[in-house]
């Protein structure tokens, strides 16, 4: 399995606090070695780090953390590798552009064999994973059945909810999804959410001895989500996503369908 | 005017030495101050780094020369920005997915609105240069001449020499481009090359006070090719590709058409 982090923000934050605690899981309080990635979106252009080193001795990752890269939205992943071995092309999230934006996937689960047989019809998988494969079947769905950016963003959440049902079907499919105005959360079988805003509090990691306080961080205007495989703080509430549900997030508010 | 570096060997290489010449130009030695962004290959996998900022003040930038990451292929790119605002969508290289590959591009030039007119048919630009649009254009005209990647690559060369001739018809357009195996280098005005073999020597950069004995950093079977907008080194022989042409490297060697 692996880890999932995801934001998504009305003010560009950075999300050093969440991604900390998520990285002591690549090899140090987690089993997830296997390589992890992050994406930030500023506007609708996507910063992407890879590594297929594990997180918690990256240098990549050490920079993210001194030298905070304020974004809208994030997606985040760490990986221990079941389908396809240790590379920078099996590495998440994985992006392909549609509608003239990048997409953003990153998968927590595994997914039967009988994936495979789902035909592909725009985008093709550079790696081996289940995951790129899964994402690359989604993506292509959605541009069949939208050859343009729906007005009703309604008809596009319901569509791709559907679709990550039909995925999970074959197995453990929680997803993290962006085009860089909405976070994508679909549960399979985990996945927790928060939403910080005033009047903002304190929290406490629960991988490594770090507290924030997020007053003294913010502004009273402030909207942060965060999305991730398991709550990362022991003091606040982390709402879960019921399995086979999905929640859409715009700049940190979840929306209605 | 932008400045393009792209690497071909034959094992994987770091191109510090390059690179930390071409870093220089961004905003110290040359105007280029509108961000920059570097792809490295790593069998078919490619990791990416943009950033807006001048590379002559990057953190990342500094990572990158004091962390060097062995590379097949490299396509950078730094940035004086004509067509398109500076922001992280309008930063090269370009990256979109074909036949299972992912795609880098890197463009110095500019070409004339008449580009906009030009039908693309399957990629679309995030941002607003010239540059993408070419590049969306460009792949979109070779996926649907070759639906699958052909056998036979000197059509595949002959095929983007003429789209890359039709474009330089539309002004200035030198490029760097490649699909994890390939480097196409296809000069417009100004792009020179030169390949680094046994017997070694040494080289000193034009941008800065650095020296570098590739005796000491190579073995016997290395077969480096850095291409450049302009020669990076002053005792060195570099080759200049003629105006409308284009050479395709691989393992760091031209290719024959």
């Amino acid at each position: 399995m692996c880890e999932l982090l995801g934001m998504s923000a009305n003010v560009p934050t950075d999300i050093c606090f969440s991604f900390a605690g998520l990285m002591r899981r690549g090899g140090e309080t987690g089993p997830h070695r296997d390589g992890w990635g992050i994406a930030f979106y500023e506007g609708k252009g996507a910063r992407c780090f890879h590594d297929p080193q594990p997180s918690v001795e990256s240098k990549i990752a050490s920079l993210i953390c001194e030298h905070p890269i304020k974004s809208h939205v994030v997606i985040s992943h760490i990986r221990q590798a079941n389908v396809g071995r240790v590379c920078l092309e099996n590495t998440h999230p994985f992006q392909r552009e549609l509608w003239g934006y990048t997409w953003t996937f990153a998968h927590n689960g595994q997914l039967s064999d009988a994936l495979f047989e789902l035909t592909l019809k725009f985008y093709e998988p550079v790696g081996t994973t289940d995951s790129e494969y899964a994402f690359c079947w989604l993506l292509g769905e959605i541009r069949e059945r939208f050859t343009h950016q729906p007005n009703d963003s309604r008809m596009l959440y319901r569509f791709i909810r559907e679709k990550c049902q039909q995925l999970q079907q074959l197995g453990v499919y929680n997803m993290l999804l962006s085009e860089s105005v909405h976070l994508f959360a679909f549960c399979s079988s985990k996945l927790s959410w928060i939403t910080r805003k005033a009047p903002f509090g304190k929290a406490s990691l629960l991988d490594c001895d770090m507290k924030v306080d997020f007053c003294e961080e913010t502004t009273p205007n402030d909207i942060v989500t965060v999305v991730a495989t398991e709550p990362l703080t022991h003091d606040e509430v982390w709402q879960s996503i019921q399995p086979g549900e999905m929640v859409t997030f715009v700049r940190g508010i979840p929306q209605a369908e």
